[in-house]
């Protein structure tokens, strides 16, 4: 049995609903993976994630902040990430690469790897293909991801292709080591009787910056090296909107037929069914979670910052359409009253209710890709999102 | 129909098992309340005090914090502190008194009553009696405490008996303040179908710091105003514990056999155990929430610093023989990586934990006062508690 098997069942223009299985469960597509950095989506209880709210298939964990702390020993110990977290749901990790490419001045990048220094302790680190796909073999996430690097948004043309070839090179070694692992069994973290060959999935990563030409080569060198599935990665890294959609627009359909396809690190609901109307599968970002914690809603008449004075009486729920647990039994004012006195249930409530959102909007997503009226559902939600013009 | 009504059912030695009936609900004492400070438990959602897993049957909120932010205003126009917050089960208030006392210098406490410094932006304000009265009645709390001052737990005899006497006066002045709004159908808050008089009860308090004679006269002041309950406040406020227990052994026995017996501010399990069989019937305490956030689980085996690095692999539940969500799912090496992270679901789980603990602590107490085993059940309560050693 394959690590997961992907088919799409309805397609409309380029929009796709589909079906990802994997040994985890069963994943309805276009799917938004909520992130879990450190083994937790932050301010939420995995009982939340799994209830019917927000009933989250996939979520993300981050090879490079786990792999710092608690550090891979302790997570083996413990049979994996899964049994770590006591997530039993499918798990995608990505490789440290986007992250270390972040740190800045802080890293050093060469054709071996990348040497950087941990933001934990300060110590000198280095994370190469071969080691990230250790360290993910060691969570045992269902969903691998290549080590890539990343150029800046607004990188040149040479600059970018330099990246994007080491991109490719990585690549290579990253399916190369993790062929390795999967048949030497290796030990993936998790506990005897999963330690599986081919228990785990690997997806390659399209970059290129907003340099159409430079994408169109890297998704050939990507597919070329065959994966389970295709990422584009290097967008929302600080190039104007318009870019990443062309990229989006122009890339996406060129992507193979028959794999998930996976925009990284995006980003607003309005982004997300954007991007599904180009032709994408998956999605994840911080966006529901970290500005949850700082008091702004996502909401289907657009954002709401929960601090604002108007707010003070207001009797109504964060989003009068919305039937999470949050919206069913708070009110703005409470909410505002929470966020103002600085208690934590704010953070809590307002992180439930944006995942509720975003997850129900890919739901809406889907039912109306296989309806045949995901056109109406854009046009509709896009108008509605408006409506406050916050 | 009173607002409470109160019945001891079974009683061993001074031990008493009882039901306090209020308009939202039947209180089995004796009972835990959680800290609701300022209109949030803190780190836990309602959801979770109203499972089964804690099934918390009534909470405290804090006059004095409630009243500087959001303001009355505000919890009045959502039609009191029940509806602002969701909560539908009972709701006791503290006066504020304590709070007010507790700012030390920035306070000045005259005959009419305590002026302070806002501790949320500095202004100058003045809390009294017959305020507080007003302040508790548009809370719309089901049980209103009188507006009294503490004296340090070394205070000399005439400071005390001063502090005492002031506090008698004060409870007089409460009542009558209380009994006016009440009878006036006083807008407690509520919406207007449950705008009645005597919807509130009021408790009076027993001051008098260490000194038993002065505790004694205390009572006496207190029960001759006659209100619905009494309660032993000025303890866990610097005295030593001897002192506290010499105090509750002397004084809760000589309170009204009929009425509930509330011990302010206390404690730790052992101590609720220690006080319920000297006749207490109601707690709160913010120990078990304050000390979730700082890394300290309180567990059948003794208190466990979830930092410590013994943890780090350590696959047990925090408390083997807890039942709660908490323990059923997550491991200590988990719970010690959230902390260790600084994330805020290490908060969440610990606080959920403490509070099932102490919750489950006062069902076991119930349970066997009413089997008659309560001498048991505090014998192998005490001696559990020293397993660990901490």
């Amino acid at each position: 049995m394959d690590a997961i098997r992907f088919t799409v069942e309805a397609q409309q223009d380029q929009a796709r609903a589909g079906v990802l299985t994997t040994r985890r469960g069963v994943i309805e597509t276009p799917v938004f993976m909520p992130v879990g950095t450190a083994g937790t989506v932050k301010g939420i209880r995995f009982e939340a994630l799994e209830s019917d709210d927000l009933d989250a298939k996939i979520i993300l964990g981050n090879t490079y902040h786990l792999w710092l702390r608690p550090g891979i020993d302790v997570i083996k110990s413990a049979g994996g990430l899964h049994a770590f977290t006591s997530w039993d749901r499918a798990l995608l990790t990505d490789s440290g690469g986007f992250q270390v490419w972040s740190l800045g001045a802080l890293r050093k990048i060469s054709e071996e790897g990348t040497q950087f220094r941990s933001h934990v302790d300060g110590s000198l680190r280095f994370l190469s293909p071969e080691i990230s796909m250790e360290v993910q073999a060691a969570l045992g996430s269902d969903i691998v991801m290549v080590f890539d690097e990343c150029a800046p948004g607004e990188a040149s043309h040479d600059e970018t292709e330099r990246s994007m070839n080491l991109t490719a090179r990585w690549a290579k070694r990253s399916k190369t080591a993790f062929d390795q692992l999967q048949s030497d069994g290796a030990d993936t973290g998790r506990r005897e009787v999963e330690c599986l060959s081919g228990a785990q999935a690997l997806f390659g990563i399209v970059q290129g910056a907003g340099h159409l030409d430079l994408r169109r080569i890297s998704l050939q060198q990507t597919v070329s090296i065959g994966f389970d599935g295709y990422a584009i990665g290097g967008l929302s890294v600080g190039e104007e909107k318009s870019v990443m959609f062309e990229v989006i627009e122009d890339i996406a359909p060129r992507m193979p037929q028959n794999a998930p396809r996976y925009l990284m690190g995006v980003g607003t609901p309005e982004d997300l069914v954007e991007a599904v109307a180009r032709g994408v599968d998956m999605f994840d970002c911080v966006l529901p979670t970290r500005n949850g914690r700082t008091g702004q809603a996502f909401t289907s008449r657009g954002k709401l910052n929960i601090k604002n004075a108007q707010f003070t009486n207001d009797s109504r729920p964060l989003d009068e359409s919305c039937r999470c647990s949050v919206c069913r039994r708070h009110t703005r004012a409470y909410l505002r009253h929470l966020y103002i006195a600085g208690e934590m249930l704010a953070s809590i409530l307002l992180t439930h209710h944006n995942l509720a959102f975003f997850l129900d909007t890919m739901r809406g997503v889907r039912q109306s890709i296989r309806s045949g009226d995901f056109p109406k559902f854009r046009r509709e939600f896009t108008e509605r999102l408006g409506a406050n013009g916050e």
